[in-house]
């Protein structure tokens, strides 16, 4: 066990059980010219974590511990998008329909794919989830628990949506659950800063929040 | 189908697949005395909507359509309940020992139950939940496709905690979400403010808000 300054106090790291996890840095979220970008999203605020979570993988691979990655993704027959998510709103494009980088948010085509900086190397998981959480219609718990792992570090995009929902999933099912701040983002930076007030509040009742070069001091020291 | 005024747009009830669902509107999170007031919150901010909370169930009740209830409890044997829900923070008072109205958060005792005022009556579902989220390690599921439910409208608290974490859920599985403002609370304000604000933000990315009296007239419309 290492301790890691973090909020609202320090996280005890185990070495022994714990993985990274990145959430949907796909590049329909986070390109100049994708879906994100097309519902009017400044996907400039979320590109430019990617530095970041690359250093923070990094920190991970070389330490020898495990990163899991996910994509927010439907089979091409869309089987696994329900109908109310499908057309809330009553938006000009849905998902399934041709977008700016091949069909929007369908498994295999290239907007879906994670960014090449950050993207998975060989024998790393990556998990495709219908919805915004990875843990509901997915393999991770099993994953999960097959490696023995009890505590994940998020990363990932937007902090308010699919990181929140999975990470609220996670501290559900008895997981501690450690935030990077410049890790994460959102289109909305408010939405950002609330989002990490609401998991360290009443003593880190979803989890605690730390800054990437205090955990990667820790990670460093073997 | 009838249209509620709503945000982001209105919201299209339906008389047939629609329930409500009132998140832990349990003593120990709402009265003085007890363990949510014990851990320094202020619950007057959450103990003020149950005249509302308590408008809205009789509204669902009058029409004839059904009222789901949740408590946030574990198993006296706490078999249930994992380290780190338990340990989390290193608290005075755990999850287990014995409170200002019973054990605290366990199936049973005094504090756990729901207020009187709001209580379920005879033939209306309790939904016991060891998580924050009412999906999670529950029958919930499986019980709201039984009954042919797509539609929840969400009451009780707190609203960024137990509230939003269904609500994700929810909106994960395909259900159309709409929360009821004046109906939920947070012993944190500008928590309950954020949690409405990402729950519409986008197209309704996790559902829809509306007010209580909007609702309430077009239930009472058969």
């Amino acid at each position: 066990m290492a301790d890691i300054k973090a909020l609202p106090f320090p996280f005890p790291l185990d070495r022994n059980a714990v993985a990274l996890i990145v959430i949907d840095m796909q590049r329909d979220f986070t390109e100049p010219g994708g879906f994100g970008e097309s519902l009017g999203n400044d996907v400039s605020l979320v590109a430019g974590i990617v530095p970041d979570v690359k250093r923070l993988i990094e920190g991970f691979r070389d330490a020898g511990l495990p990163v899991i990655h996910t994509m927010e993704c439907h089979s091409p027959d869309l089987s696994d998008l329900p109908p109310a998510k499908q057309n809330r709103g009553n938006p000009k494009l849905r998902i399934g329909d041709m977008g700016p980088m091949g069909r929007i948010l369908i498994s295999g085509e290239p907007g879906t794919s994670i960014l090449p900086d950050v993207a998975p190397v060989d024998g790393e998981l990556v998990i495709e989830k219908p919805g915004k959480g990875a843990f509901y219609a997915t393999p991770l718990g099993d994953e999960l628990k097959a490696k023995g792992i009890r505590q994940l570090v998020f990363a990932g995009v937007t902090t308010e949506v699919c990181v929140q929902t999975t990470m609220r999933e996670a501290n559900d099912r008895g997981y501690e659950c450690l935030i990077i701040e410049e890790a994460t983002a959102s289109y909305f930076p408010h939405f950002k800063a609330a989002t990490l007030d609401m998991i360290r509040a009443q003593g880190g009742i979803v989890g605690w929040t730390a800054k990437l070069d205090d955990l990667l001091e820790v990670l460093s020291h073997a």
